[in-house]
């Protein structure tokens, strides 16, 4: 038996989020499908952040256990012909037999992609958050660098969560905006680093700062939104298009998984 | 009686390209569907660049005749309405009734999009070529140069075409390469603008520097197959869903259309 751990990017548009379901096609599914097809086995997924229906991935990390004497390394290339072209294994490594994702110290990247123009561009339609009011990215950065450090985040994580604690440390927090040459408008990113992240977490959180960019909230209110520890003070859950978990690492581990 | 210009955004992806055709479903089939949903009218399309199939447009400019009483700048929006959310409408203006799209000096600009990597990014496999292999950037933009000027562009055109002449004057021509910053590999982008573009041109430009990149062909070489005028000669028909028509203008124009 050995442990293989995958690093996977997808679309998610087409899918029903990360996590199995009984009757909606998931990213999990398919990945439990295509081991199948591969090894007869019906392996169950170890770990793997629980992305959203329509979120996507660059990189997200899952584990499984075969018995199958394919080498680990070998996995990634033979599952890709078993997979959709919306899901790609990038790589697949052997963890010791004990390692689990979600048991050892991580940090994971999430960035909320905002088309901030007055017209939406249809090639960015499944992979932006298109808002037609001009944003101030400024006052966006300011408002997340409130939520940097270890903080009760329970005003921005949306009900139905099974966390124990809603606890988490954001190591860094930044918005940062590029104009598109072609095109009026411009490419607004909120990008967040931590160790972890409560249910819409970081749609709450691009949600929050995008009534922080249009002005409806002063970015020092974020401060007292964390404190009041209330989901209803933080602003609206940001539909899941602009959601990419970009980076999914383990300071800890000796494999060597990254690109 | 007034002319009405459209400037128009799609994703190509569903499209069999911009020209209508009896049976598939086309740019100019939607949008001639969506002026007899608003006018009753059955127009035709004046000018428009010819996408094909898979091909994006971020501005491609056409026009049409209408004796409907809405003011010109109203239809960009009554046909948004009217039209799937991968064609957009930017904006709409009244130009001359005897303006032709065709008729007057224009400048275009297409990109082509790379993805070079050693894995393929599935939110960007609609809208990049994905090559493994590195590709010299440097030699592609030295290869490019010899592109500029005016030239018979007979290597760069495939059969089929129905230009009477196959001399076009290429302004501008350049590659460039953007780091992905949580992605192994890179973004390549050929970047050409000039007066018109025969059949397939740009993707033959795009095959070709292609195989200047990967050290097939010399850059220098680029300057014997434009006097070779045979299409043989040129590299491979790059395939479409990497091209993009950036820009569309038309430098004598009075009416400011641009964004």
């Amino acid at each position: 038996m050995k442990r293989v751990l995958l690093t996977t990017a997808y679309d998610g548009t087409a899918y029903h989020g990360f996590q199995i379901q009984k009757n909606d096609s998931t990213i999990a599914g398919e990945l439990i499908r295509a081991v199948r097809d591969l090894t007869g086995e019906e392996v169950s997924l170890i770990g793997g952040s629980r992305t959203d229906a329509g979120v996507h991935a660059l990189c997200n990390v899952t584990a499984f256990d075969t018995e199958s004497p394919i080498p680990a390394e070998k996995f990634a290339g033979a599952l890709n012909v078993r997979l959709p072209e919306d899901i790609r294994i990038l790589g697949s490594f052997e963890v010791p037999a004990d390692f689990h994702p979600l048991a050892v110290p991580s940090r994971k990247t999430y960035e909320y992609r905002i088309l901030n123009a007055p017209c939406p561009d249809p090639t960015r339609r499944f992979y932006t958050l298109h808002m037609h009011c001009v944003l101030d990215e400024a006052k966006m950065n300011t408002a997340a660098s409130y939520l940097t450090g270890e903080h009760d985040f329970a005003s921005f994580c949306s009900a139905g969560s099974r966390a124990e604690s809603t606890v988490r440390t954001i190591f860094e927090a930044g918005v940062k905006k590029e104009a598109l040459p072609d095109q009026a408008g411009s490419l607004i990113t909120i990008r967040v680093t931590g160790n972890g992240f409560l249910y819409n977490m970081v749609r709450i959180i691009a949600g929050t700062l995008i009534e922080v960019g249009r002005g409806a909230i002063a970015p020092e209110e974020v401060s007292r939104i964390l404190d009041a520890k209330d989901r209803t003070k933080a602003g609206p859950t940001a539909p899941p298009q602009g959601l990419f978990l970009v980076k999914y690492a383990f300071p800890g581990l000796d494999t060597d998984f990254s690109l």
